[in-house]
């Protein structure tokens, strides 16, 4: 066994709702930068809970918040995570764990995308413990009450928030 | 914000006692070997705790384990995790995530390493889930008892501790 | 530093659901109007979920079951919950702890709390172990199914429960 | 039920070992000074196991540490905390909680404690995120290696260790 | 006190919504049937979830899953679960338990279970490590995209979930 | 796949160190004994850790503890456990779970033995919530320090203890 040869390095898959995006998820995408060749967002389509920011939205309040990253791109995605990662030709999923909550869940996640695509390994990273209470459901709820969340999110996600609730 | 321009790839560090080494941690060192360039297995020299098996023999029976792999080789390191790695001019701490209860010792560690050493990333992967229960620990206690441990440890290991506990 | 001079000592807010209070929830008042001069009950009026008790019933049985503690009283809340308690000039806020489950959420609930209000502080208080597993979830299920449920709530939300059920 | 006459209000009793004090510890005295009229830190004398600061090393740089704090003091207590507690006058034990593998132990102590002595009830206060990863037994192992370790615990920490790993 | 006269053994019922049976819920069932008499799968009739296949149909399949068990038939239930099993005279509760997040929960519906019929035990068993990541959500998840579930679940089941996601 | 032919029903083996014998240990026992035909009390000759008990007081007491259950004994091993319940024709192993924490100890300990023994079943009893503080280390530091500890241990353990440490 050795190591594959990759001319251009690995290609790694980042999935998530991101609705939406926070530093907790930029601080995991920059980590992700520096050890992977390249990084794709891959905002989940359609998922079963309703989102606040639309699948476009989402795309566009990412792209606008992972500029300083050259090499990493946001897509949108359909259908099992697997077959996305391959498509791609990515070998590598991308999972950030900040507490022990999200642990099992991401371990179930892990192994049954291992039993469905042996050659694909989920890698976790662990974003800065200063994020450790910043999760999406939260900054939501404050942001439907008006408050000022620019600690918790980048400035194109507090723009779409703050629209998005003064309607 | 950019990838850094490593034309020889990461480097990575799998630290441990490995006293022994076990086929859950040489599943966690083949993955690595499949997403980093090379792969420094770094065993603890001295540890608060007695060994069954002394550096030297832990080392020996490593590198008799890990022939196959061949981007990984195995040093002694005694001191400062972070300060081993630097000399390594690795960027990359890896470690195995079996169980929660791995998980916030872990995560204190990591969140440590990094305060001491802010561009070293750890990076945490998923040994298979049929290894969930081998411990190092269990391992030493069934060849304390004479049993048969092929199905939990590479046969170096074995031989290792079947001269050890024949004595 | 030092403590602050309150003359008349600390307003602490235990917020919650409470649909609807039950004995552990009645243990957790009890325990923190011994440690603070003042409990405000905050029974949050309006909820993602639909509640079986509406914000006046939930507060109704919350004063009916709390007329032995002298020091607490009970109001609606909705907002932000550390804007609601710096409106009572609140410096505490109450939260039961039973599991680990709780633990984490509570916890990132905690911080996010802090970070929005540095002077308020959370305060985890232990229910007594035999309202373990006494949770409102369980307790409604009980009372659609027509069970007694006198061991798990005080009278007030008995009766409230039973006529809301026999409808 | 009501609130307890005390013209002088609640004492409260922090016990640990404190090999050494860190500023996570500092940050539960600190919360807790706020909350109570007075804070005993109460520091084990004798423990299981062994120390690397003595009794009256751990006591002095405690000291040192909260000269700042105006309604606490340092104690040494053997012997049963509920025990030395009630000897102090105090009603309430405090203690931080960082971590679910806290959580468990802590919950165990104070069921244990509240059985022990009913009228004594455990306070859980939340240390600042940022000291998540800050435990004695990471420090001292810095220390003993030479470490800098002024981020993690007060300056009077710092010289005790300073001396004794330099001797 | 001494074991019961059974002249026929003790009677256990393993309840679920079983929607749908995975082969960790045949594994549960099969361990079971070895420690008791009689093993009652009591599938839940109504949930306050939507379920994908409805109460027949997840009946339908689970028989046609566990013929191979001779001491072990189907029944759906609705209301309170200890009722059913005293109309069962069954002494036994049968939970599966596979991740610390399902402990918890567990837990305290097997104390609240116990504190409704003090003399129905409930017994917890471990499926085989290779189930780990087996739960009926994933699989609904991956046969709604069309995917081969044959892995994960029995053959009645792959039927009927084709059947269902191709109509 | 049917239940075996057993005459005799099930034996059982409860294996642990019992230093000392607890309230929350008879409280399994005697759940044990209404399960299964026999329980076999298996108490670990030598154990890493010092006792303060020796094997022969430690199984004194528990006989001394266990009179009034007919179908179990007790009896000191060493070795390996599913040796031992081989040896006694057991096919099943019981473990109280009390804490999240005992968990994951217990499950990679009931997977090693399954993998060790196939036939022989691991079989999770849930002690009284009113034990869930109840632990052996606890137990003996309270009876070190000279405490009364009849509300959780039985009286033939108070009386060994009490002898021990007034020596």
């Amino acid at each position: 066994m050795s190591k594959p040869n990759t001319s251009e390095g690995l290609i790694s898959v980042y999935p998530g709702t991101f609705d939406p995006l926070t530093y907790g998820h930029l601080d995991v995408i920059e980590r992700a930068a520096k050890l992977f060749s390249t990084v794709i967002i891959a905002a989940a389509e359609s998922t079963s809970k309703n989102t606040v920011l639309d699948i476009n939205e989402r795309i566009s309040v990412i792209e606008g918040s992972v500029k300083h990253i050259t090499n990493c791109r946001v897509e949108k995605f359909s259908g099992l995570l697997v077959d996305f990662a391959k498509q791609k030709n990515a070998s590598v999923l991308i999972r950030g764990l900040r507490a022990v909550s999200d642990f099992e869940y991401e371990f179930q996640l892990a192994l049954m995308n291992r039993k469905l695509a042996e050659d694909i390994s989920t890698v976790f990273l662990m974003p800065h413990e200063k994020y450790t209470y910043v999760n999406s459901s939260l900054i939501r709820n404050l942001a439907m009450l008006g408050q000022d969340v620019s600690d918790f999110v980048p400035s194109p996600v507090q723009d779409a928030l703050r629209q998005k609730f003064s309607k």
